[in-house]
């Protein structure tokens, strides 16, 4: 997308302002090492795309779209330990690479960090800013709270495993994109309108995550296909599944994400998506996407700013929503 | 201490409108668990008393408060996990009876709950509460880091010693006397100077903790005496105790804190507490903590409040610093 790349220079000078050297550095190193792996950088770029839509500059939401991105981060930190997961990025995890307790506190000096990038605004803006982060943060650790308890449950309805991901995802979409509106004085119609057209473009692509995961192509995707069948994830194509599946294939799916089979991992990825297909979750997967792409297009629609303007969304929207199908 | 409990069920209801049911309660269960056991709530009620001894009501400063022992409590539950501690105020901590990843997201909640905790403030006391808030959370991060860095490190001195402790206890104590006066519309020097009683103050609380731990009496104490001896702690103690041995005494120090010696508990702790007199490190660690607590006077002698307000701080100085001795 050329109007990330056109972001992304100044975006990275203003974090490299950010994280530079500091002590004690086993505090603030491991910040700078995971901000440093990069990523895609949607939600500054949502951010800055945002403010410049309401005929703000883009740097007038440059504290905010740090914010945003240094939030994310940290949240990545903290659910890494929690997935115990090896790798981010391609790289060593925080805590593989020091230690657990190091990215539990690097964590939460990112947190902090993250409010504190909020400060050179305006007192009212700096308000905003400050509630609106707050009730997105908590969301959001509410979110990861559900996930986890979700991995556990019996029975996960479409209705309780969407406002997972509203929670989890979708919210800090929705907020990186309020976040810009209001540097760039948007009247609150069309704060709450570009806020919703976020949680519904975050819900679509945290679904199409799920679908991509299974039924994506390698080499776009940028991920192994399977990976989360692999690690008996639960996701919204396992809970549509397992509503749509007759007994026994029920018992099937749940014994193969359960861990105590002893298939090959070829075996247990193709056995499990031919479960997906036959009981319909795939269709209903792709379904469900599309339904909340059309309407974050809705929401696009309602927003009293330009169509060129528009396009740009709608570009953005359909490079996130398009990445292989 | 009576001024304690006038304060105390004003605090405790507001706390139980704070902690009241949620969803999920994975997350916030905990959070009403901990903040349940109690303590002493030393810093909401400094933070009250400050805005009272501005002439404001301290309902003012109830959302203060709460924000300070809400943060307080974040921290408790983060540093468990890191201290692998299994008893906190006499019951087991979250990540013990829970698990480390429910104490982590919820603690995270609480640390965001705190901001959340000042949002009722009009806009301009809501950006200093703020501000002063994360200014006050990412020099406790700091400290934390320090304290984990000293546990291995071969020398500390005495100053970075102080400011390790400053940094981990007493900017909070300030923060919180601070918030106080904010909310009391107190004059920006009062404000200044309020703080900086309050760090002197938690530098004397935290040096005595130390002192106490070795020197202090059972009964009053509360804790069992030698503790941080046992757990090899580098209290100021020990260092100034290295600082001042011989070498066979330094060397016989070492030893007895690196854990690799198989004497008694009893033979433990009186074997250090007599290195710790006959160095002279008993006697420095005493004159320190004087000399702290004298400046903590100093600065209560500035403030622009009535004679019977600083007798009030007073009073809560020196319960707070004669615990024992």
């Amino acid at each position: 997308m050329d109007i990330f790349k056109a972001y992304q220079k100044e975006f990275k000078s203003s974090l490299e302002k950010f994280i530079s050297d500091k002590s004690p550095q086993n505090l603030y190193r491991p910040m700078e090492y995971l901000l440093d792996l990069g990523g895609k950088r949607i939600r500054p770029f949502l951010c800055l795309m945002a403010a410049e839509s309401f005929e703000s500059s883009p740097d007038q939401a440059m504290g905010a779209a740090l914010s945003v991105e240094v939030f994310h981060n940290f949240t990545l930190m903290h659910d890494d330990i929690m997935d115990k997961a090896f790798l981010r990025r391609g790289r060593m995890t925080v805590h593989e690479k020091w230690d657990v307790n190091t990215a539990i506190l690097s964590g939460d000096a990112m947190l902090i960090k993250a409010y504190q990038s909020l400060e050179d605004y305006p007192t009212e803006i700096f308000q905003k800013l400050t509630r609106l982060l707050s009730k997105t943060a908590i969301e959001v650790c509410e979110g990861q709270q559900y996930d986890m308890d979700f991995e556990t449950a019996s029975v996960v309805t479409q209705k309780e495993y969407i406002e997972m991901i509203r929670l989890k995802t979708a919210v800090l979409v929705g907020c990186a994109l309020q976040m810009g509106a209001i540097t760039g004085k948007a009247s609150a119609e069309d704060q709450t309108v570009i806020y919703n057209f976020g949680i519904q473009l975050g819900i679509a692509f945290q679904l199409q995550d799920d679908y991509l995961d299974a039924f994506g192509d390698e080499a776009t995707f940028g991920k192994k296909i399977g990976g989360d069948i692999l690690e008996n994830k639960k996701t919204i194509l396992y809970h549509l599944a397992l509503k749509k599946a007759d007994p026994k294939q029920g018992d099937l799916l749940k014994l193969l994400l359960s861990g105590a089979q002893s298939l090959s991992d070829d075996e247990k990825i193709s056995s499990v998506k031919h479960l997906f297909k036959a009981t319909g979750a795939k269709e209903a997967t792709r379904k469900l996407i599309r339904h909340h792409s059309d309407l974050a297009e809705i929401e696009l629609e309602k927003l009293s700013i330009t169509e060129e303007q528009k396009t740009r969304f709608r570009a953005l929207k359909n490079w996130l929503m398009n990445r292989t199908y």
